[in-house]
C-alpha cells in the first residue's frame, strides 16, 4: 500500500502548501496507472489552478510527465538538435519557414507539433492541407527522416508523455486548462522529451494570445525558461506582439500559401514581411543557440542567407516530399467573399481572438477536438494596423466552400476591427529577447 | 440538448462569479442522474470550497440536493413538527435527552440521524449500542411511530437527498469536506426534507468542534439560520462551547448510560449537570418555537418540568421500547483502564479533538466509513476543565475489550490536558442564543 492518501495531498494545495518531489511524483503516476480516479485528479488540478505551484513544483510536474513515457535520444545523430515553440497565435505559421532554414544551415530540427483547438491553429492541421503529406510517422520514421533531411514535422506519438495527455482531457472538460504551471509542465515536458539541446520560446501577447499583457507574457516566458533549463536545456525566450494576426494568411492550406511565398521569395513575398521577419529572429536565434554563429545578430543574418540563396525552399520540398506531401497540388477554396471597408480611415486596432473566431466560422479551425477542418476555408487579410483604407476598399478575402455562412464571419470580423481618421502607432514585432 | 456546458460553469464558480439558479439546477441534477461524471462535480465543488458561494447560490444548492428525493409531509400529523440539528462534538448526546422531552409536552419530533465519522460521534450509533434497537425503519414505519408516540429516531432512507450522499461521499475523497456552503447545504438539505415546522440548531466552537473559534461558529450560524428561513422554516441557533466533552461520557452505551441517569435524574445525574443544562435550553427552544410557550424562558422551565416529572423518560423507554430495543440490557464493557494524573493542580485545558480520538483508538467510532464501532468502548471523564487533581488520583475511566490498546489510549488522552497551578476561569456553555 501507498504511504501516500491522494485526498491529503489534495487538501495540502488547496490549503496552498507546496507539494513534494515524491507526492507529486505518486499522484501523476498513479493517474497515469489509472489507480487514481479521475475525480481526485480534478480536484488537484483546480487547487492548482486556484492556488498555483512554485518553480520547484512546476519542475518536478514537469519530469514526471516527462518521464511518463518515452524520452527520445537523437545522441547518435551528428548536430546540435534545436526546437521552437509558440505559444499560439492566429495566422502563426513560422515553425514552417523556420525548420527548413536551420536545418539547412546544418542543425537537427527534431519537431514534434500538436493540432489546433479554439482560434489559433496548429502546425499540424496546416501541414495536412498539404495533399498526402502524413504527420503519424512512427518514432523510427522520424529517425529516418531527421538521419536525411536534418528535419522531421510530426505528431504527438502515444510513446510521449501520456500523462499530458491524459490530464490535458482531463483539463478541457473542467476548466482547468488557464493555469500556469500546468501551461508550463503540458508544453515543457513534450519539448523536453523530443531529444533537443537547445529550445527557443516564441511567447505571445495582445489580442490573439492567451496572455493579453506583455508583463504576464514576460512572466511566463520566464517560467518556460526556468523549466527548461531545470531540464538541461540551452533557452532563448521571445516576447513577440499578437495585436494583429501574423502575415495575411488566416486558415491551413492559405497559411502553407503564404509560408511557401516566403520560401521560393516569389512576388508576393513582400506582402508577409512581418511573418517574414519573426521567422527569420526565431531561426537566428536557433543558429546562435546552436553555435553556428557566436551572437544573436550573425545568426539573424545566417539565416536570412539561407532564405534568400532558396536553400531552405529546397529543403521545405524535400521534407514535404520525404512525408509524401506534394506542394504542386495546394488545394483552392471554391467560394470566396470579399469584405468592404464600412468607413474611411486608418485601421487602428484588430482583435486578433475575434478574427480567430471569424475563420472557425468559416470551418478553419476546431472549436472541440472533434470538429472536422475544411483546410481550403480561412481569411486573407488585405489590411492591417496602421493601413489606410478608402469606404467600400476591400478590407479581407473570405475563402471557404458553398455552404459557408460568410455573412456570420463576415460580421463577425467587421466586430473585430475599428477604424480611425489618423495613423495609429504601431508597435514592434519582437519586444523582448530574454536569453 | 441541454443549453448549459459543465466547463463553463466550473469556469464561472472558478473565477469567483454567482451561478444562477438554472445553472446550479443543471449541474446537481445532471450529477445525480449519473449524466455529468464525477470529476466535473469534483473539480466544482474545489471551486465552491476555494471561491465561496452567496447565500443565495447556497440556498439554491440547498433546494436542488432537498428536491433531489422525498421531502417528507407529516401536515397530516396533529402539532408542530421540530427537530434539532448540531454540528457535531464529542460527548454530545443532547438529542436522546430533548427529543423525549419535546415529544412528551407535546410536540412531534421525526428526527433523522447520521452515524459518527471521525472524533465526533454519531446518534444512530448511540443508539444501536441499546440491544435490538432499529433504526433502519421505512418511511411509512417512521411515520406510524410519529402518530404513535409524537417521535422516531431513524437513520436516512435511500429516498432522503439522494443528492447529498453521492456528493458526500464524492467530498470525503477529494478534501473538499471544509466548505462553509457545502456543509450548509448538506445539513440543511436533509433537515428540510424531514418535513419539520422549525429547527434549533447547535452550533459548537471550540478545541472538539468543526469551527474552533467563536467568530467562525456565529457565521455558520447566521448561514445556517439563514438558508433555513429561505427554506420556509422556523429557526434558532445556539452557540455552544466545546471547549471540553459535554457531560462525562463518550462512547455509545456509555452515552446511552448517561442520558438514562439524566432522563431518570438517578443518583448519577449531578455528574452530567452541563449535559443535562444544554439539552433542556435546547427542548426549551424548540417548545417555544413549537408555540408551548411564549418565550425561550418559560421554554426552558417548561422542559425542565418534563424532565423532572418523569415524563420524558417513559417517552424515552416507549420509543425504544416501539423501535425494538432494551434498556433494560446495556452492554458494559469487560475490561478497564484508570488513567491517573501525572501532577497535582487544575485541569486548565482539553483538547477535546484529541479525546475524541483517543476513544477511537479504543474503538468507540470510525475514522473511516467502514469501520466497526465497539459499542461498549469509550472514556469517562472523571475530572473536567476547573476541576482540582492530585497526582495519582483517577482522571478518567478507559472502557474496552480484552484486546484494546489502553496505553495508546491513555497516552493520547494525557497529551490532550493540560494542568496548572491556579483554578482556570470557565466559559459559560452556551454563548449566544440567535433568535
Amino acid at each position: 500500500m501507498s504511504k501516500f492518501i491522494p485526498a491529503e495531498i489534495i487538501k495540502k494545495k488547496r490549503d496552498g502548501k507546496s507539494l513534494t518531489e515524491d507526492e507529486i511524483k505518486f499522484f501523476i503516476s498513479a493517474y497515469t496507472d489509472g489507480s487514481l480516479p479521475d475525480y481526485q485528479m480534478s480536484a488537484l488540478l483546480m487547487a492548482i489552478l486556484l492556488k498555483g505551484m512554485s518553480l520547484e513544483e512546476t519542475h518536478f510536474l514537469t519530469q514526471t510527465m516527462l518521464h511518463s513515457g518515452d524520452v527520445l535520444d537523437f545522441s547518435d545523430l551528428i548536430g546540435f538538435k534545436v526546437d521552437k515553440h509558440s505559444t499560439g497565435g492566429v495566422g502563426d505559421k513560422t515553425s514552417l519557414i523556420l525548420a527548413p532554414i536551420v536545418a539547412a544551415a546544418g542543425l537537427v530540427v527534431p519537431m514534434i507539433s500538436g493540432r489546433g483547438l479554439g482560434h489559433t491553429g496548429g502546425t499540424l492541421d496546416k501541414l495536412e492541407s498539404i495533399p498526402g503529406f502524413v504527420t503519424g510517422q512512427t518514432l523510427t520514421e522520424f529517425r529516418k527522416l531527421l538521419r536525411a533531411h536534418s528535419l522531421g514535422l510530426i505528431g504527438q506519438t502515444k510513446e510521449i508523455c501520456p500523462a499530458d495527455k491524459k490530464i490535458y482531457a482531463l483539463r478541457d472538460v473542467t476548466g482547468t486548462v488557464e493555469s500556469i504551471p500546468l501551461i508550463c509542465a503540458s508544453i515543457m515536458s513534450k519539448k523536453l522529451a523530443e531529444g533537443i539541446n537547445g529550445l527557443v520560446l516564441d511567447v505571445k501577447f495582445g489580442s490573439g494570445a492567451f496572455m493579453k499583457t506583455q508583463a504576464d507574457a514576460e512572466s511566463l516566458a520566464h517560467k518556460l525558461k526556468d523549466i527548461g533549463e531545470r531540464g538541461g536545456k540551452t533557452v532563448v525566450a521571445f516576447l513577440t506582439n499578437m495585436e494583429q494576426p501574423l502575415g495575411r494568411m488566416i486558415g491551413n492550406a492559405l497559411e502553407i500559401e503564404e509560408c511557401v511565398s516566403i520560401l521560393k521569395q516569389d512576388e508576393n513575398a513582400h506582402l508577409y514581411k512581418d511573418c517574414e521577419e519573426l521567422s527569420v529572429f526565431l531561426a537566428g536565434a536557433m543558429l546562435w543557440l546552436g553555435g553556428l554563429e557566436s551572437s544573436f545578430e550573425d545568426g539573424i543574418m545566417l539565416a536570412q542567407s539561407f532564405l534568400e540563396s532558396g536553400l531552405a525552399y529546397e529543403r521545405f520540398e524535400a521534407i514535404c516530399r520525404a512525408q509524401g506531401g506534394n506542394l504542386q497540388n495546394l488545394p483552392k477554396a471554391p467560394a470566396h467573399h470579399t469584405i468592404l471597408s464600412p468607413s474611411p480611415g486608418f485601421v487602428t486596432t484588430m482583435d486578433t481572438e475575434g478574427i480567430g473566431y471569424a475563420s472557425l466560422i468559416l470551418g478553419a479551425g476546431r472549436i472541440k477536438s472533434s470538429d472536422i477542418i475544411n483546410f481550403v476555408a480561412g481569411i486573407e487579410c488585405l489590411k492591417k494596423i496602421g493601413d489606410p483604407v478608402k469606404k467600400g476598399e476591400p478590407l479581407a478575402i473570405l475563402h471557404g466552400s458553398l455552404g459557408s455562412d460568410f455573412n456570420a464571419a463576415e460580421s463577425r470580423y467587421l466586430k473585430s476591427l475599428t477604424f480611425g481618421a489618423t495613423k495609429p502607432k504601431t508597435s514592434p514585432l519582437v519586444l523582448k529577447v530574454i536569453a
